[in-house]
């Protein structure tokens, strides 16, 4: 995906469907006078697009993309197919989506379709092809977004026509009925199949639904939307080979295992919307934008959404304070992000979102929100000739999961825990001194683990013997290895690995967890480090590691919690325990240090974020208060919710 | 509606049906005991009086109400429609009300019909028909009690059937589906209709559903169980055209705007159940009480219901203590209320109420309940002559609207805020002083707003063009006007007002609101006034207002909190938070000083009310510690849950 | 039921159709080594021993039980019913239960049949009568394990069969639909029926629905249960007269009554897994315990599921701690159990329940949980001679009733409780002395009381007025007895008791209880006693007997709190609120020492017990520190959870 001049982008969707044409005008002199590059126009506009079946209006369209390239403003064109018509709802009722309770949905908001549905599919795919003969050779568009953040409201559907998809999903996974009850363990509770037209998708039942079941629906449903996008890929990449495509994903989201999905995107673009009112929102955020930079190996990415201020979807939705709209923004183009668009340009009148902010908000032109997108296009555009195209360096990876996401999320396991929030707690050390952080899948290879001198993998609880091989691959072969308690504890079919957990993992790491172990209080450690730690004291046994930490109190009191095992010429360890921040700080610091990973900060510090891009030295300021950053390279002074950029 | 001799009602809902006739004797042997003057007969009685489609038994009907009228006991007949018999349930399924998730809900509570149903209809009129040609001459008989708190559990079904009725509704509403869509802000997420065939009622859906569509459904649920009250009224006054016709309201009652309702009956009445855990029921009550007397601008009205000590439907229903169901009752007369009758006459044996408190409780009438029903009794007989169809004076006014209410409880607003509690927060100050106030449909004209020395305006959500115009008329001809943050932000169809929100208030208050603005904090002001404020603070720009109060701390530091604009003749203050109790009060005195308007306390008191009604002056003290109370015209003292009397 | 030689059993249930038969072998071993007597063998096994309808696959459990008996473990064959195959499902989806809001259950988690259900019945019949026949005579079998846990998940369902028979149990019982509508008290709120065919089960519907419908369909439920029960039991009884029957209660489990099922099995069994997590699992289990010994008037019970150490089934699941499930295990012994067994022998590999503890844990023999197995199973073969088949001595009781807690589980009651944890708080005390408790039904008649020196009644909210006789002729032949608030409110029609509730009590305790009332703070009281107490103050008034304590504060301030009565040659007191911890321990120790029951210990201690059994003390200490144990016959010191045994 390639823009001419090379400029960070600046923009954000664009609705002009929602207003009269006399507003259009005024849109494109603001546009300019902000800098905006980029409008990603007509994702909503399927029902103004085409009002009856097959009967297409797009002279609205013809207009605006026409004014649009005169404005000198470029355009990816959305395939509008994020939420059909009603009419789609009314002649086929069959395309609205089933609840697991059998409630079938009603139209009237969004997304109200079964990923499914062929009949869906069909009058999308035709939709795609009339926007794709259409507009593809438009000198404004540039490039396609497909659909809108896919499976968002419905990540699949309980209907007939899903279950059908759902056996013909399994016969492909299990060939047979005998391996789907191998995999699914269902000797237990008998639940043996003898056929896989007995197999239905886990409606309410009466208690805890065959977790692997559980998953394969999970697994099914991100492969069925991917399989949507792939049709409109294919589409758009027979009619207008030459245009570039993305579809915007939505960082942490359960439903889509974005693995899976990024090879399929020429660029990754995202959507981030942070909660003002979290204290951790800028960790959350930090992480979200090292996932979707990790997604296709540091190639840059484009946050294809972002709030200027409030949203309008939180149970209460604070306004970002002055400046900290652009701390974000910088953030994103800090952590790889070739363009900082937004959802919206202009505010919506009606509708459910009319509360969400936008670069033009409801109060007008004359107002400090838009003063700012007109000062943050100006600094984009400044940056851009340091920053576009280039790479954010990182020596230390993060094993992130969706299987283990999905497999912690089910009921009936040894306790209820956030998978996202727990991986974040393990990744805030890293943000804290200044230490950038790329993200892998479970199945990265050896290779691939050894471009990074720090690899740490917190609670992958679901792993295949491969992943655990490259992990103890990477360790002999002079890696460094964390490893977290719930980890590897079961196999991609969600059974249990048998005689002390970790499989293969039990010789690179040298221990044996007995029991998984959430206690019943707070536990605190001894030994080479020792501090306060969380509920849990998995029960571990040591076969040639060191204990570096053991509980002091409770009914595991001196059982090991923290050990340490030389493995080939790497070395591994495990913690049995969540250690509190400041010992996770200190024992972060020591596994740094061990692999040599240089830090930007010479100590931790909260709010704060150092990164490099593109020979720029980022020191980004989230909080309140005006900080003083102790660089390695000395003390930078950053004032309340601001940015120092200089050169690293 | 009158009653001869002229006195105040006292007595309750009378259910004979649930008892043998031998407790009839004593039941009216202890209404004249205890004064009793009313009786409302035949609330759920419909199963009784026709047990078989189109077959009555109305014999025991007849002994009752000549018992009665033996007894000297008025009777106020239910046209007992309220809870249909099971026969209507299995003959026409149809009936029975449907979820907004499709579940058609079973008889064997209350209440189990769709408000749109005609065969209900066609029922429940065939058998208001049988009773006003019964008893409308009959001596007992002074008036009707039709059907019962409409849209308690079913405000509006989601069948077939009311689907229908709700596209009648929006084709009379809208005329054309292309106004629907521009109200309705279709072109946002792909909803245009082309045909009003397409249109449901918002049943459950994948994400938010349209706003305008939601509120329409809530005023088509509030109009269909109106027009199911006029065909009622239809019959009665046809038949029995000298009987004046009452249904009990409910308050602050989401479902039905009884501003609406209350023209077309002839007197008001309310239930009102204040919870005795609840440390602010006094000011929900007062504020309820004066609800009612506005809603037909004044005239006296009847408590319907109340209980003497618990109710049965909370988590948790604390008795009242000794007292203070006698504080609550003179309250009601105090502010308007011609009588005081009671859910129920005597506590029922069995069925889902019978821990509902009752004038005869289950102990019999050797209680304290029963005794304190007698006194009750003589103590309100004796008030008669000098409160009976007086009114109740007020010059300070408030604004309740309920499309507000209903938008402010959508999903996807700024913040999740409880409306009638932000009211009452208002209101409480008022009270406080001992100031009466009365209350205002967002439609009142600048004539009927003129009547008022001071107007208040909480978070008037929702506001047409001409209601701002009477009340920015009502300030340029001298009033006083005060109105808060989330105020005139939307019109009717709920679109946004742009350009700073407020519409024609921006002039009457001599400001612009650029951003609302909840907090993640608490905020605190300085100025002309000073303190604490709640968690919020929108972004105000002056134009011709004078800054009274700005923020101190937080983000919004230095921004206009409260502000006070002088236009034409009058004064507009603008609060962008929510100020604390303290505050609020020297906020309100300020308000009060301004406009002139007398208070009966000479500082603010919490749990303790003064009022004036009939040239006899109420103070009432709620709480459970007796209290010296500084009026301006001295101090008196009140024991604990007692009333003083005098005149004023 | 009878073991040869006489040993405490101890094993678990064994699902070996989930692992491969190598693992047979293994499980055999490790059962020899840790002294495993009793396997409970295919209690999920239907799909696998008829995986087609009618087409039954017994080989595999025909080696199983070779190898067992070759083994010496002994085995209680389950019938296999609890959990149907999937055809039965996808052949007759009526089988499938149906949930009060209409949504047919799916089959994927286990117990998806409506207990009503004739064609799962049928079924369920079939394969019990090809098991009997089968494995009557098959020497390791010596006994059945009938279905599992009945009504765990599915206590009833709402389909239309199960209409039609809880419509033919209600005439049953009421014989005419006139009767029917007075126990119902459907004058009340219109529900009067014609004709039994309009009754249909309390699905969901407005609001409250009728109390005596739900408390008959909670009947229904538990009735239906039990008859499915019975057809089982009807086969084996025919078919293997010789083997004794049982099946696993759940203790204190709401919807099935057990005082109606445990006259119908040969031996009691329980199913008890407490929660390390809560400080008060102890007394919870410690009165389970107590409750499952007094089903069958004190025969010796059957622990027949516990965990080793952590379940899968709540939020968080904490392990035991070394030590403390051999505390429970001596716990069950020492009240009553003759054996005790495991859910489940061999940890799951997969499935729902796979991070369910077992005696063999994922780790494998080599491990903590293992090791204790062995130690647990040579301790219970050594105490073997000293207790099997000998009873629990027992001078104090209390009334523990089903419909009480269905009553008072209802909404519409005067406040929200947990019947089962306000009784456990008046058991509390007598554990606390180291008193042992026998618990009663409701009806327990004069003769049964007559063995008890004290007999505790707390919250009986439903009483027959047989009931309230017998406590009356047990008081008046020399009991004492002790009744709470909330007692005798409610006949068995869930009709209220006019006049000051109490019934018959009125005389026995000398009181009258006007008002019921949940309080909206603590209340303390004065008096003989003194002290703390909860949030409630029914409103008391005496007749002949004396005041012990009255309230000092709120506005039940100097009304009784509790009272003491003589009558005849006992004593009778109520107690009308909710004593703290000490009063209650206060108070219990005046009631002890007034009915001349003995205490094991001097004084009250927490998380410790003291019980005889079979002519051995046990003292047990569930807690994590040493107690020095205050016994009266002088101090004993036992370790953090450990046991000390010793001669009584």
């Amino acid at each position: 995906m390639e823009l001419t001049p090379r400029r960070l982008r600046f923009g954000g969707d664009y609705n002009p469907e929602q207003w009269p044409s006399d507003v259009w005008d005024e849109d494109v002199t603001l546009m300019k006078q902000a800098g905006v590059t980029t409008a990603t126009v007509a994702v909503f506009a399927w029902a103004r697009l085409e009002p009856y079946p097959g009967l297409y209006d797009t002279a609205w369209l013809d207009d605006v993309l026409d004014r649009l390239h005169a404005g000198g403003v470029r355009v990816l064109l959305a395939t509008a197919t994020a939420s059909p018509p009603v009419w789609l709802a009314r002649d086929f009722p069959d395309t609205l989506p089933v609840s697991e309770n059998g409630v079938r949905l009603e139209f009237g908001s969004r997304q109200q379709y079964s990923p499914a549905s062929a009949t869906y599919r069909e009058h999308a795919l035709r939709l795609v092809e009339m926007l794709a003969q259409r507009y593809g050779e438009h000198p404004a568009v540039e490039g396609w977004h497909v659909n809108n953040e896919y499976g968002c409201h419905v990540p699949y559907s309980y209907d007939e026509e899903s279950a059908a998809a759902f056996r013909t999903w399994l016969q492909a996974r299990y060939g047979t009925v005998e391996e789907l009850n191998r995999a699914w363990g269902t000797a237990f509770w008998s639940q043996l199949y003898t056929s896989f037209d007995q197999v239905e998708p886990p409606r309410a039942a009466p208690t805890f639904r065959n977790p692997t079941q559980l998953l394969d629906w999970d697994r099914f449903g991100s492969d069925t939307l991917l399989a949507l996008h792939r049709a409109e890929l294919e589409v758009l990449r027979r009619v207008t080979p030459d245009l570039p495509v993305t579809t915007n994903f939505m960082g942490f989201f359960p439903h889509t295992d974005y693995w899976a999905w990024a090879p399929h995107v020429d660029v990754v673009s995202d959507d981030a919307y942070p909660d003002p009112a979290d204290p951790l929102a800028h960790v959350r955020l930090a992480a979200q934008r090292d996932l979707v930079r990790s997604l296709r190996a540091g190639q840059p990415w484009l946050l294809m959404e972002s709030a200027p201020s409030a949203v309008n979807w939180r149970g209460r939705n604070l306004p970002k304070a002055p400046g900290l709209h652009r701390v974000h923004s910088l953030q994103a183009v800090a952590r790889g992000a070739d363009g900082v668009l937004h959802f919206q340009w202009r505010q919506a009148e009606a509708g459910a979102e009319k509360f969400h902010s936008a670069l033009v908000p409801h109060a007008g032109p004359d107002s400090r929100l838009f003063r700012e997108s007109v000062a943050l296009g100006a600094e984009l555009a400044a940056l851009s000739d340091d920053v576009v195209g280039t790479r954010v360096p990182a020596r230390v990876a993060m094993v992130f999961d969706w299987d283990s996401w999905h497999a912690l999320s089910q009921p009936a396991v040894p306790a209820t825990i956030d998978y996202v929030d727990t991986f974040l707690s393990w990744y805030a050390p890293f943000l804290r001194r200044g230490v950038t952080v790329d993200l892998l899948p479970r199945d990265a290879d050896a290779a691939r683990l050894a471009a990074y001198d720090l690899v740490v993998v917190p609670a992958l609880h679901v792993a295949a013997d491969d992943d655990l091989g490259a992990l103890d691959a990477y360790v002999r072969g002079g890696g460094h290895l964390v490893v977290t308690y719930l980890s590897a504890v079961l196999d991609p079919d969600l059974h249990a690995r048998l005689g002390g957990y970790l499989g293969a993992l039990r010789d690179t790491l040298g221990v044996r967890v007995t029991e998984i172990a959430p206690a019943g209080r707070a536990v605190a450690l001894v030994g080479d480090v020792a501090g306060a730690a969380g509920e849990w004291n998995d029960a571990v046994e040591v076969s040639t590691a060191r204990v570096v930490a053991a509980y002091s109190d409770g009914f595991a009191a001196g059982d090991p919690a923290v050990t340490r095992n030389e493995h080939g010429t790497g070395v591994g360890w495990y913690v049995g325990t969540q250690p509190s921040v400041a010992l996770l700080d200190e024992l972060a610091a020591r596994w740094l240090d061990e692999a040599g990973v240089p830090t930007l900060l010479t100590e931790p510090v909260d709010g704060v974020e150092a990164v490099v891009r593109g020979g720029l030295l980022f020191v980004l300021n989230h909080t309140g208060e005006a900080v003083d950053v102790p660089l390695t390279s000395g003390i930078v002074h950053v004032p309340a919710r601001d940015v120092v950029i200089r050169p690293a």
